[in-house]
């Protein structure tokens, strides 16, 4: 397995292609073109040849790629081998949705548990996650051995919870407040904006309205 | 106002840095660095600078960016200026997360109704946004001139229901189901992963994890 490190967007987009990838076989489609996978990214074929190329995966002129050799290449590449522990910290509307969202849905990355500081909310299980108090996060991420944490508390605790994950030993952080966050250099942040995908939507739409 | 029509992802990004761009002036931060734009999104400073120039904006090396001056200029580019209307399809529990996550987050871009088959949540209202049974679907987009869908049916129901929202005149559709979706070349459909973006997250963890 390689261990050069692959640019985040690279990353971000090899994943993207499995998923669609995923779909494709599904319905039992056997060979992609680079241009069917660009078109529904709103990408270049020329950027997703040259991903594929980078993880060492080629596909012919004829036929395209085939969909089960690529998607077994790119999982052999993004995958994480052991399994990774993931907790969702924060169990409000969004909390509860991802947990139903994700639960059953990748066998690498497991949602083992969640955190509140609700007393109605903690002690009760959330589609299969149990739901702990969060003063407990620091024993239970260390006693675990929980790398990721997907935050979705209020705006307002956004700060000082990213903390505590920090201090637990959280090593990679999806944000999905609108605060931003600052974290020490060992620990990876992603932010996750919505609103800013609606908005691309929304800018495209109206491009085309003033360009009729 | 610019009529040229942005990159997809330029227009991602303007978005993004606007995001971050607020939160930092209810911050009272007045100034702003590409480096600091571009660290928050794992992106390089000099993409930053080349987006912000593309829409003719400049910054002083000494001090960076003004913080008002550029929100100010991005949402020139980038905002609906009359203001555009969202349904969300589906109120399952991320509809539901969803229409909560935006209500009141947007001034342009309202949500202004759901749709679902399930009589029990049919003529109920969701923070504020009523749910109309989906066989009003035509109707009522054409009727309050609605542009934009934000896709949260079950995988099973993705398909017909595009094709629905294609037909009643929907432009722009925002994906949250996990199936890829064929729309005509004048409706904008952009795919929302979140898987994926938790992938991106745990192959950066296994990389730290693996070089120490």
């Amino acid at each position: 397995m390689t261990t050069t490190r692959l640019p985040d967007k690279t990353v971000e987009r090899l994943s993207q292609y499995r998923h669609l990838l995923m779909a494709y076989s599904n319905f039992g489609k056997q060979h992609i073109f680079s241009h069917e996978l660009a078109g529904m990214l709103h990408i270049t074929p020329v950027q997703v040849r040259r991903d594929i190329m980078l993880i060492g995966h080629t596909g012919t002129l004829r036929r395209g790629y085939d969909v089960r050799d690529l998607l077994k290449r790119i999982s052999k590449i993004i995958d994480v081998d052991i399994g990774m522990k993931v907790v969702v910290v924060g169990v409000g509307l969004m909390g509860g949705a991802i947990i139903n969202y994700f639960s059953g849905k990748r066998s690498k990355l497991t949602i083992v548990g969640a955190f509140d500081i609700d007393p109605e909310k903690v002690n009760r299980v959330y589609a299969g996650v149990p739901c702990y108090p969060a003063d407990k996060l620091r024993e239970i991420v260390r006693a675990e051995d929980i790398d990721i944490a997907i935050l979705t508390v209020p705006p307002a605790d956004a700060e000082a919870m990213t903390e505590k994950l920090v201090m637990a030993g959280i090593k990679g952080i999806l944000n999905f407040t609108t605060i931003p966050l600052n974290v020490p250099e060992h620990v990876y942040l992603e932010e996750y904006n919505m609103i800013s995908s609606l908005e691309k939507v929304a800018y495209f739409v109206k491009k085309q309205k003033i360009n009729k």
